[in-house]
């Protein structure tokens, strides 16, 4: 432990809805210790974030009790800690770190948030994104950590989830990115719609035939971009005309919804690609957990998009590079 | 009632999950006498339905107990009393009114259940609706009663609801139709997802403002087809960025729906009328309740069609249609 006390120089968190994650890293961004906990800012309902925080980091910070802290996630929203503002894009990593909020009530520490961004479409209705900023740039990092120098090339990123994003980067800046209500769908139509009334769990969600149910909602998304309201309601006439089994329903549903938010993404991004003679689209990359990965690696590739998966967890480096950015670990 | 007594010929019921309502008809197809309850088949735990039908017309049975009966909607449904099998599109009024089921075990009394219809869209899903065939030849019929001809005349009906249909018709056949979840995603999103826990009651839902805010949500969905999934988040964002006052976001999220359903309906009901060399499309007809009508009609215009309103509830004329055809007052 005595070269450790030497060593340590950041604790990172990536603090959610539902879990709290955290690394202890040295100068490098090397990953000498790290944890989770299901303490989501939802889960701390007498909203003392510093006792959690106290408890969560109990011995690394008994170690070094002056370590920087750097928060990202819904710990920065109105429902968290503190609210730190989002930042508009385009928003270079250097902008990010440069912005980032200081949380100067955690006594002697310096304790920062990274803000969310926020991004324009067309209609000019405005979206956000809190916390996929950090696994982004961690993507970016991860191979390189903090020597990533910004080359410039166009990348797109696609993070699935309760509320999906895909994310473009041209070099290290976020110039646009787009949100989804896919995965929030997916559970409230089945949880409370008539739709999953008739739903029977599959005995394996990876089986051929599960398999072949959610090609299927991902081919007729893909084929009738724009008819997502329909198509959800065919779920529940293949179920009464007996043409689809209980047990597969929930992978048609699921197929629906990844594959009408693959063809907005497309139509979206596409144009993006071409406009700047680039082609991120021909290799995005998802960031996820391995089975979502691959649900979505498998429907992008029914759309002839061949995306690559990032391995593993990647709030990490991006924390990592942010801090270092920002100075905190001068 | 010694006139009455001479007249009455028929009963015919609109039987629905939530509601019954009834009908009196002479021999011309007038209303003698109606009335409604809300007895519709999922109030009906024990599945009585015989001892419902009973209770509610026991007066019109009392004073002719042969009166022959027809009942459309989810009556006949597998939840229902019993199911009448679905009829593939094409169906004309012929076809239905000779497809009828034939509920024998209402002893001594000829009632008859209105079939639904299934229909195939391009992508091989199968759609279904239930009820709303009466209600479209009841809109066919409204105007001529039993005296409607086969005109051939192409014409479009919007019947919204939790599970809207557009039904297409030529002369008095159907010829094909299509469902959205429109009022099913609404009352979910509204009830259960992250949207609906910002939302406010508006004071006024016919206020300029949250007329504005249906506008806008329809605009956004009929420019940017494809992209629901991604609009219904901007319902969350614009509510976090203050951007949109937290009792005008349920009007814009109806927005948002109807246009999706809109822009949706246009796509496939536009290429039929092109092909057809008619133009149902200039004006189809809405047949709903007045405000849900006002709100489909706005919505169309800013689409550039100019629909018309049904007038009236129009179950009733189909019914007598019905089963004037299938031979049931003879």
């Amino acid at each position: 432990m005595d070269s450790a006390r030497e060593t340590v120089r950041l604790i990172g968190l990536d603090w959610g809805s539902s879990s709290l994650r955290g690394w202890l890293f040295d100068a490098s961004g090397r990953i000498l210790d790290e944890r989770s906990a299901p303490l989501g800012i939802l889960a701390v309902r007498d909203r003392r974030f510093d006792r959690v925080f106290e408890r969560f980091c109990a011995d690394w910070l008994a170690e070094r009790p002056t370590l920087p802290v750097v928060a990202s996630g819904m710990i920065g929203s109105r429902q968290g800690w503190r609210e730190a503002a989002y930042l508009a894009t385009p928003a270079s990593l250097d902008a990010l770190a440069g912005a980032l909020l200081d949380l100067d009530e955690v006594a002697g520490r310096r304790f920062r948030i990274v803000p969310g961004l926020v991004t324009r479409s067309a209609s000019g209705a405005p979206d956000v994104l809190r916390g996929e900023e950090t696994q982004v740039f961690g993507a970016l990092c991860s191979s390189a950590n903090t020597a990533t120098t910004d080359d410039g090339v166009d990348r797109l990123f696609v993070l699935p989830g309760t509320h999906s994003k895909w994310v473009a980067t041209q070099g290290t800046t976020v110039t646009g990115f787009r949100s989804w209500m896919t995965g929030e769908l997916y559970a409230v139509l089945r949880e409370h719609s008539i739709l999953g009334r008739m739903f029977a769990e599959a005995t394996d969600p990876d089986a051929a035939g599960a398999m072949a149910a959610f090609d299927d909602g991902v081919d007729r998304a893909l084929t009738a971009p724009g008819a997502l309201a329909h198509l959800l309601f065919t779920v529940r006439t293949e179920g009464l005309l007996g043409e689809r089994a209980a047990d597969r329903q929930p992978a048609y549903l699921s197929g629906l919804l990844i594959g009408a938010e693959i063809a907005d993404a497309l139509r979206v991004f596409g144009g993006r690609s071409a406009a700047s003679g680039a082609t991120p689209l021909a290799s995005p990359t998802i960031v996820a957990s391995a089975s979502i990965a691959g649900r979505y690696r498998r429907a992008l590739l029914r759309a002839g998009v061949d995306a690559q998966i990032a391995d593993g967890a990647s709030a990490a480096p991006g924390l990592f590079a942010i801090a270092f950015r920002s100075g905190l670990l001068a």
